[in-house]
């Protein structure tokens, strides 16, 4: 029903990935900010599939184009709308697909909601092209964050249940996530999962994997008790980008091994500053900031378009049958989903500070 | 700054540990709808103490008082207030507390949040027994969805560690899961959590674990793609219950490492239903639900509230010191959580079942 | 379906005329904000009858009760909710209605709206009763805004025709309305309009009247253009009161037969400030305030409970039939309804001022 | 800040006067719903400048495209973005203007709000151009209503102080209103009109008017009472249309001067159907509509672009000066405003429609 993300810093998407065009309306950007076309371009060409081995080798050439709310380079406070138009895609494959809804996709859901009007070519709506919207609207949150000096950074944790077995430091994760074509820092476990993931694809199969995001030097406090979280935005947000089954924060799962004295992290005061020794809450207690680096960890589970045969029914027939998803596909979205993750977290924590302090 | 849950089935909840009382205004209920007192009274009992062992001794009579939107029995179709009136606590331990924050808990951002005139008795509103309002809330919205058949049904899966280790049956969790103290349906793994509850309560200290929820019955395509995802919507619910550090769907985390043949389910008839042969979805795909039972996963950590001495910091001499939070807390707060996962998941689910198709 | 107003300074209704009680719960007043229940108390006894001669002779003590977000006198930036509970009230008249809708009562409508299940005692939920809340929200509105020596001030400039027929001096308003049992600051108009409210009350016949609110001290630039526009959120606010049929700002309909020429405020500057030398435009334009007086109106219908014989339908045989409204009812509810209209005014004044600047 | 209407039909205005474009996101239309490019255009083109006289020489072709949420000529369920391409200005007179607000322009508070940075040519975002967006998603509403056989009427009753000085017939108003340049059924009162509009335009001057809206068929018992009444609503968003200064219902003010047994309609029975004798409410009782037409009138002041010298001040210099609007302006904005107030209804009767009975 409502397509809109966040309070204050408000994003409402549009768009089909075989439509004319994927946008955006962003809503609540502050008046003057500095607005370069050239970076928002930036962060969604970090989306782009980045190596043959683990993704699609369609051409995809997203150039944003804004269509309103900047004025002399600067944001006006006036809605900014932004599209990025389609290229002429070829929507023959999805024909096939209209009556035999694919294992894993939003195609049976869909039908039911949609009773069957719509646009199913591509995905649609539920394409993961949508995602561009958000990106674009997460270059300019980032800015707004960049004002406070927050940064926000996600990287690759772990694809096809390879990990990189190892916490690296703020500045390796700053320097090198967008060198690797996988968004992993670390180059060892970079090699074994595209490794495992050219096996995937030999095998016309796809892979899953986890995404870390940090967001560093917020302020304590941010976010709010009971149902404006900032623990509970930023799932909800995360949880809207398509493939995602599993959020979560600090020690995440671990936390619900581990005892109270050893999940607890203790207080102390560095440089004038009160600070915890360890960070299993991930910079989260109570639904607030506490000026921790919040840390927040996504899973994804593998694309669901693979090239071996499935199970599905005929929704004519309602017989069973089966198909075989055709066209050039993802093997592995996880290092696409880096800046989309990115771009999330950004559109959250700006809407929180924006709406500022009680 | 909102604390409003839901747009169709609306919870605002208001009240603090120690302040006069906790409550919840619920809005969108349907007229007509019957009202037991004592059905509501029902739910909230089962997140009472239940045990002595895994629990805190304090005695809690919580009795709850309809004061509108109810008129011979039934919903107006006006907002429903309900209170919980709060028995006379005794908040000394807390004026200790209030310079010195507890490590785990929202004390410290809190302070900085409110400039310290946050009610720090007993938690203030960051106090779990704020969740009263939401399982008053709860045992209406299990009304309206009773209405369509639809249930919903928590259970504790780990504690401390120990899992059940088999998947029980949805009857097995129907029958069982509130008549076991620990909200856990396997008796042998609720043994072995009794004594690991024992044994941290022997030290001073605490434990978390998992609760999982399923809702039956659900019809395909509730939710919407895009920002008012099922999912979506039911995680930020869930993360807004205090302790939780984790949400996942289906084959969850577990999903990131299979491969997408493994992890699709596959499509089939039954009963000229079309259902899925596995359930890794934890029914919903593209942000709607499936028909497939619902299966979400929540974990808790440990509460933070531990006899053991922890480091902390003095706020008004920026110093580190020493604390040990007395009083009676809970050792392990994930059964009585059960409840409360459930009353989250129902009061979202009946918002999305008013908002109806498109 | 929602009953919240406000985004920031948000207050949420429940409860009915002759139910439990009346309340409202605030959310978004920052922290640190000193409370008397006094000051509360009093603007709630602002609306309470004030002469025999115009108002019901119930008597009505409405005490405010504060029941949460208030600790050490102030507030804690937490949901305050505050309930007036009602005093046992006579509900047999209204049986006899149940089936009778009073002409110009929401009987009808609501019969339709809610199937039958309203609490039609006392007007149930469509009482003006319900203001009780608003008032009572708004005292806490007043004091945000008086921190920035922003002053609302309404009063009544028109009754049963006869109007004030001068502008009286802010400093008139300020210190006659609330001596004037009428809220009139005119001594000649109110002789008259009270003589007029004594023939109506001999002939079982009411009256309907014009209140008019001055904001003062207004930074320029409030609200927003398009969809949040200060000057449509008010009126939204306005119209939600019983009984408003029309609101106009500045010259209001009025305007409507001006030029140009004759309409446009001109700029001068005084003091250093931007003021205009008119103020047609009541203090708003492009849907942000102006820096000068915001200047509203809003008419009131009379009270449709009347003594004199009217013709109605009965529901059941869906025959017409004739009613008399027995019991007390106002004559004229114009007088009481202007602490609801500036404490519409300052919720909506103060949630546009905690948004702040774009 | 935030710039949607609506809650279940929501719309999103973009664009800027002098910008790329002025557009729409349209989102909870129902999926299914036939959009022809050529009903949209229609509405558009009934804003369109109808005559020389009384409107803007200007050449404007404002032609629609659907930029997303239509496939095989039906509505998908996705949001619907259109937009209208704006013609090259010349925004050159506007330079000028930059720092000498214009008398009853958003010139002023938009500088101080928006800190200097807001898009000034053509108005920006405070132009009636954006009114666009809302007659195009008018144009989807409205077809949502016609399968209920709901009809939005609307038409000219007042310009410059010349009343139609009669009530025209539902037949009439749907025949005649689109016939008329000045949308006023009145062939008399027309011309009367029209020489005023002609004396103004010599002058350098302009009028305002007076807008009446009716919708027809609507079931009774839509809108909320509290903060979702459907008066309230319709007046929120009639309010956010440019240089409206007043909304009343049925007898609106004149309520105000009426007796209660005057005012108030009589119910009788008519087909089976529960009917009222007269229609002073105007279709809305406790925030719900009754099943009678529903009647607004909107107050417009005069446009405030005006070719006479004007007093202003210079915001750099803060010195008094003179300011002569230049350009082509309308006269009278009012005949242009018809197809924006039954766009505006129209979207607000969908939004309840579509939320539903309770």
């Amino acid at each position: 029903m409502s397509n809109s993300l966040g309070r204050r810093f408000k994003i409402t998407l549009f768009g089909e990935s075989h439509g004319r065009c994927v946008g955006v309306v962003v809503e609540g950007c502050p008046p003057g900010l500095e607005v370069r076309e050239e970076l928002i371009q930036a962060e969604l060409d970090k989306r782009k599939p980045g190596g043959e081995a683990f993704s699609t080798p369609r051409l995809e050439e997203d150039k944003v184009e804004i269509l309103s709310g900047v004025f002399n380079g600067r944001t006006t406070g006036a809605p900014i709308c932004m599209v990025v138009w389609n290229r002429k895609q070829d929507s023959t494959p999805y024909e096939k697909l209209k009556w035999t809804p694919r294992p894993g996709h939003a195609d049976y859901p869909a039908y039911v909601k949609y009773r069957g009007f719509h646009d199913y070519r591509g995905g649609g709506i539920f394409s993961a092209r949508l995602m561009v919207g958000v990106v674009a609207a997460g270059a300019l949150a980032k800015q707004i964050l960049r004002e406070k000096e927050i940064d926000v950074l996600a990287h690759v944790v772990e694809i096809g249940g390879i990990g990189i077995g190892r916490t690296p430091s703020i500045e390796e994760i700053r320097e090198k996530t967008y060198k690797s074509a996988l968004r992993c820092v670390d180059e060892e476990a970079s090699l074994k999962m595209q490794h495992k993931i050219e096996e995937a694809k030999r095998e016309g199969d796809s892979l899953g994997g986890i995404v870390e995001c940090l967001a560093l030097n917020l302020p304590a406090g941010l976010g709010d008790p009971l149902f404006n979280a900032l623990d509970a935005d930023l799932a909800h947000a995360l949880f809207c980008i398509p493939a995602v089954k599993g959020v979560e924060f600090g020690a995440g799962f671990k936390a619900a091994r581990m005892k109270g004295s050893e999940n607890n992290d203790p207080y102390t005061v560095e440089n004038g500053r009160i600070v915890t020794l360890t960070n299993n809450a991930g910079g989260v207690l109570g639904g607030m900031s506490t000026g921790m680096p919040l840390i927040v960890r996504v899973a994804f589970k593998p694309p669901s378009s693979i090239a071996k045969p499935q199970q599905t029914v005929n929704l004519k027939t309602m017989k069973p049958t089966e198909i075989k998803v055709e066209g050039k596909h993802d093997v592995c979205f996880v290092p696409r989903a880096v800046p989309i993750v990115e771009a999330m977290v950004a559109c959250v924590l700006a809407d929180h500070l924006l709406l500022g302090q009680l």
